[in-house]
């Protein structure tokens, strides 16, 4: 199994530099959980499905408290054919989910958004199933939980938009990113993530 | 069939409201031939493949001219199932591949990057082929159709690293969306592009 993601933080102010520079630096407290690499595009963390997400809210979280209008747009992907199993995206095994049971209470038990950030976000995400003919039921589901979990703002046209505190929002994201599909499945989340947008509504 | 983009461009200057403002004001030489609406993450097109893409890298172009460091990230989708079919977005017909012709050849015999506009681009993208155990075979064909035009210039993990002046970075992005799967499949197409980076290699 091979997870990670490639995230690029744009800060919209001309000293952009530091802003991306601190952002990346909160990676740290993630240690040798995470391998990384940055080029002029975009940064690549390698780790197990879990932490990536919770290195991605770090890393917007340390760029929005600088107070500039923020954006985070990152693709996550797991488990794609194409690439090398590696240990350390290695991850807790997650108990495959039973013939009847529900795949939204199931992931609403392991929902976990921790403290709050004070960082009031809005994000759009969407979630591909890849090699699969039963991806627009997962993507039904994992709609389903974000309803649920009250992180949904509305539907837009090829993706779901979602406001809310940065810990709701980002630990919503973790669920919908391991949940909905098989552990071993192909599956690409791509999000994007605004703080302090003048326009926010 | 429903096709459009979900985009957003983010200039990295404290002046970014004018900049992003002008960049849309370059989608109106399209006219009609899209319909778009923006909220305070992104604008969406809806409207031919072609067309779509041609648009984007207007948009893009036109942000890139003003000197900033501005990046273009992009959604493109088509042929959803959950989508409604749109008069709007109807696109030339292309014949399907006849068994045993070459995706890359007929895609390369349709590439047509127009004049250079002289606004060097680095750029990444990830083609999703969805309801398909055959995405692989198809993101390989694609990935053959980049390097023979000559924009390819790398592998990354989720993506390849695409370089060259936006006229055929965009050419090629607009081949890709279209030709490497059937012409009602759906299929989703990211893209992060970037002008005037002061880390560009």
């Amino acid at each position: 199994m091979f997870s990670g993601a490639q995230f690029s933080i744009y800060p919209m102010t001309a000293d952009f530099v530091p802003v991306i520079i601190d952002s990346i630096a909160a990676l740290d407290a993630h240690g040798d959980k995470l391998r990384r690499e940055t080029d002029d595009l975009s940064t690549l963390l390698v780790g197990p499905p879990d932490t990536i997400v919770q290195a991605l809210r770090d890393a917007f979280v340390a760029a929005a408290r600088g107070g500039a209008h923020v954006v985070l747009s990152a693709t996550l992907s797991r488990g794609c054919p194409g690439e090398p199993d590696d240990p350390i995206c290695t991850a807790p095994v997650i108990p495959p989910l039973q013939p009847g049971e529900n795949p939204v209470a199931a992931s609403l038990a392991r929902y976990q958004p921790g403290a709050a950030t004070d960082v009031p976000v809005t994000a759009q995400i969407s979630l591909y199933p890849l090699g699969t003919d039963a991806h627009m039921a997962r993507i039904g589901a994992c709609i389903d939980f974000l309803k649920t979990v009250g992180v949904f703002d509305c539907a837009k046209h090829f993706c779901s938009k979602l406001k809310g505190d940065a810990s709701t929002v980002f630990a919503a994201i973790e669920r919908a990113f391991i949940d909905f599909a098989p552990p071993s499945a192909h599956v690409v989340l791509t999000v994007t993530i605004s703080a302090n947008s003048p326009s926010r509504a």
